[in-house]
């Protein structure tokens, strides 16, 4: 970023928030999960117009053969003829969704901008699924050797728990966690309490990954509205602001990598994310991480800057992740227990946040956070979106 | 666009343009028809780092089941780390993404920025081919009665010819234009001179369209390099300027519309465009439209400006069209015989545009312009980009 244009962004804030619950099977269209996340934001902000729309989405033109959600979302919600975009980056669609919509209202081009995202996955059967999920791999270079996207992540976990000597036990901290956490959120796609046991007596999927290490199936979608700070009061009484949003890519293929125990997308953009925002991990109160896999969950949490590299477990150990704790995380239930409609995640992580700082968290709410930061995760850590989110102003 | 926050955004300025050839079977991946495009710009340009990378595709997921082109593109050009970025709006595609990338710049966010756009539709079966540009229309209301995409534009075609009295003789006199200027383009897809009987003699695709009404299915990638125009002399002896840039949507489908005969999006987008550059219709000297079928090129060039209503043709019978003509419309072949890689189509006409306004158009270069417009359409006119590009300053 240019010194001399710094002064020149404007800050923004988030002003509304929507999402629909997570299911196993909705029923519902892609615009008609969209709309119903869209019209809550819209809602919950009352704005009475928008500008543009940024939908983050991965496998719609897999699934549902159905691309041009810019124009399909537009129509849907009543506002054709504004600009309106479709970003993609795998499951991490939704927050780069997020990231070039935040940019045009930095930049001032753009107002009241919607970020919404939206993933329908159910109805499908699960190879059918499988499949579309490698799409977030390179299909002619690995792909085609027919390893699935769960074994590409079956293999981090190999790996990382001969590396650095972390049991299966150890582990499954972080979904039984998370299926805690997630029993106070309406909107999950689970409300059931897991033991570690259940975790490791649970049906294997791609050793050493079994059922409950792993994020299901489901439908959801979640929106943002974002203004500029300076016009947050018109909307809300409790502004959330953006103050950072980077995005870093890795090589696209974990053959490529030096050490596949650590994503350098996330330590990337996280150290940009922390540079930009001048803070640093201590200062972070909530943080939502990408636990597609109970693996990538942990390791999030040393990449991010919270523990050291193979000491992620201890956090969660120690009881520093649970809501009360010195680091609360995925405090709605994340990826695993709220839910991961892949392309929409990254935005559910985002409203998450931002109900968390405004304290509108309800029974999900965690004391005194000021700082929150979410993560998400596009591949195998071949896109990485970091933003960090402050009550009130900057 | 906030007056306060005009004067901090900054020009923007492509520095280098990139290509390949459009072919009916390139024999290459998404990734090797990407690169070759980005390299070409890069070298172009001659500069030794980009900040950012921009992707416009429609079909990856459906045709080549690959998503996340992002990380896939920068890996491949050995870029990765920075931020990369799929962009999809249909045919749209190409247009959408350089919109997006060029606000990363104005904003001051990023600074020399790479946008490129890729498609592969060759090596698939025609219907599968159909079947996936169907995913520009609405799938679950239109998609589900069986039209197929051409159809759409025949509807639109023969309603078109009946309420103006416009005889397909007329119509296909742009497809014999296009394939005329191909002649001297040695990346278009046909180089092939047709006439007027052979468009009228040719296959029915969809009544009243003919295969010579018709663009083709092929593969191409194209790419630019933008950076502040204040920067440009560091990369190049004729920047162009970009003065407008300029989405609108449309509702998603046909039917939904009061008029078929003239698309909105392209209205708003280019009345956007020309009160965003100060510039009316009869300051452009070179324009670009989506001629994907004979009967939208000739509609762009009434929705533009151009001409009235019905009378579209006019232009193109009066010698108007033609490179030395008053108006020169798709100098390197346009849609119909450049070729169009649907998702790369939208940087392929800012390439052309930006060559001619350099002097840099070879055997394909008109005299004397100063100021050129493309316009790109995804869908059935339901997403529309419309860029005004300038030689040098602004």
């Amino acid at each position: 970023m240019p010194d001399q244009c710094v002064e020149t962004l404007r800050a923004v804030a988030v002003v509304g928030v929507g999402m629909t619950p997570v299911t196993s099977g909705s029923g519902k269209s892609l615009s008609q999960l969209f709309v119903e996340a869209a019209k809550d934001a819209i809602e919950d902000a009352g704005v009475d117009r928008i500008d543009s729309i940024y939908v983050g989405n991965m496998m719609s033109g897999f699934l549902q053969n159905q691309e041009h959600l810019g124009s399909l979302m537009a129509t849907a919600l009543g506002n054709e003829g504004i600009p309106s975009y479709k970003v993609e980056a795998a499951c991490a669609s939704g927050g780069v969704a997020t990231n070039v919509g935040l940019k045009a209202v930095m930049s001032g081009l753009e107002e009241i901008v919607l970020v919404g995202a939206v993933e329908k996955m159910s109805g499908y059967t699960t190879p059918h699924v499988t499949a579309g999920l490698m799409m977030a791999e390179d299909k002619l270079g690995v792909g085609a050797t027919g390893v699935t996207f769960v074994g590409l992540n079956a293999m981090i976990a190999r790996e990382y728990m001969h590396r650095y000597k972390v049991s299966h036990e150890s582990l499954a901290q972080l979904p039984v966690l998370c299926h805690e956490n997630a029993l106070s959120n309406s909107k999950a796609q689970f409300h059931k309490k897991i033991s570690v046991d259940d975790v490791l007596k649970s049906s294997l999927v791609a050793d050493p990954l079994r059922l409950y290490d792993c994020s299901a199936i489901g439908d959801g979608a979640a929106a943002l509205i974002l203004a500029p700070l300076e016009r947050a009061g018109e909307f809300t009484d409790s502004p959330v602001s953006i103050v950072a949003s980077t995005i870093a890519t890795d090589l696209l293929s974990l053959h490529q990598r030096a050490d596949i125990t650590r994503f350098e997308g996330s330590r990337k953009a996280a150290n940009r994310a922390y540079a930009a925002a001048g803070l640093g991990p201590d200062d972070i109160d909530v943080v939502e991480v990408h636990d597609a896999f109970s693996v990538l969950g942990v390791m999030a949490l040393e990449d991010l800057g919270f523990a050291e590299k193979g000491s992620g477990v201890q956090l969660i150990e120690n009881g520093d992740c649970t809501r009360d704790g010195r680091l609360p995380t995925n405090t709605f239930g994340g990826l695993k227990a709220r839910g991961h409609p892949v392309g929409a995640s990254g935005i559910y992580q985002l409203a998450e946040i931002t109900l968390q700082l405004s304290n509108r968290a309800g029974a999900c709410q965690v004391p005194n956070a000021d700082v929150g930061l979410a993560q998400s995760v596009g591949g195998v850590g071949s896109t990485v979106a970091v933003h960090i989110l402050k009550r009130g102003g900057q």
